[in-house]
């Protein structure tokens, strides 16, 4: 056995997190001006504003750990990321955008998800309990913002398959 | 408003999917070679199995639109993928690389809920019953091993968290 540890893994993922959050937040401008139906342009413009509380949560997990709030570029959030733009370039002015957008939305929230839940069981583990706190806050935020989107996506894809029909 | 539509949308997805089961079933021997807990070794070798049953679903999805099968590169998989291999090389032989593990296999478990979830939205929105069923088994599959994932992370991550007190 290495001398790697848990507390390891915790702060390498919390750095990659950290990361992707500014990523995120730097995105979701562009996608609220991308979206053509109101409500989804408004959602993208809310959890911007969400993120921004979510990236202090992570400084204060930093603080708490004595260590400076540092990112790790995240391979995986410029990825899925990646795709959006993709998305957004080859169905630009096209019924099915916003579709593709919700889509690009929702495997963000699903990787912010998995990451707050892999970080939570681990805070957990380690005794962490105002990190698990402030996690399970963001957690939260990530899951109602999922729901949301799933909503959306009901009448948006259903209007946008009348086009297609 | 051009002229590509959901349906184009739907085949992009598809074959991105495609891609990712492909890039998850050769990684998946790797990740059962490099766990040390037994269970999660054998979690993931069931789950390189099932993955051999879920692309056989999407081929027969590729069959009823009488498209090719032909994945399409997917930047999110490929990062998500390349975020796990870092982890196996950076906590090799370690006491946190089951955690590790663990919680890439879970980021690439939200990757395909999430995007099962949008191609499911999709199917049902343009009327391809025969494609929903067969994403609907996926999902369930995907849901399950996600769930199984949490349970054996917190037998091995109480174990780990031990180890680095």
């Amino acid at each position: 056995m290495g001398e790697k540890t848990l507390d390891d893994l915790f702060l390498n993922t919390l750095k990659d997190v950290y990361y992707a959050e500014k990523q995120i937040y730097k995105s979701l401008p562009k996608m609220a001006k991308a979206a053509s139906d109101e409500q989804l342009g408004a959602a993208f413009e809310k959890h911007q504003e969400e993120t921004e509380g979510q990236i202090a949560r992570l400084e204060q997990i930093f603080e708490l750990l004595e260590k400076p709030a540092r990112g790790k570029k995240c391979d995986a959030i410029e990825g899925i990321l990646d795709e959006g733009k993709e998305i957004m370039e080859e169905f630009k002015g096209s019924a099915a955008l916003d579709a593709g957008l919700l889509a690009s939305a929702q495997a963000v929230e699903h990787y912010e998800i998995s990451r707050y839940g892999t970080l939570k069981s681990w805070a957990t583990a380690l005794g962490m309990k105002d990190a698990v706190k402030l996690i399970d806050q963001t957690l939260a935020e990530e899951k109602k913002t999922d729901a949301l989107l799933t909503k959306l996506a009901e009448t948006v894809v259903n209007a946008e398959a009348q086009a297609a029909a």
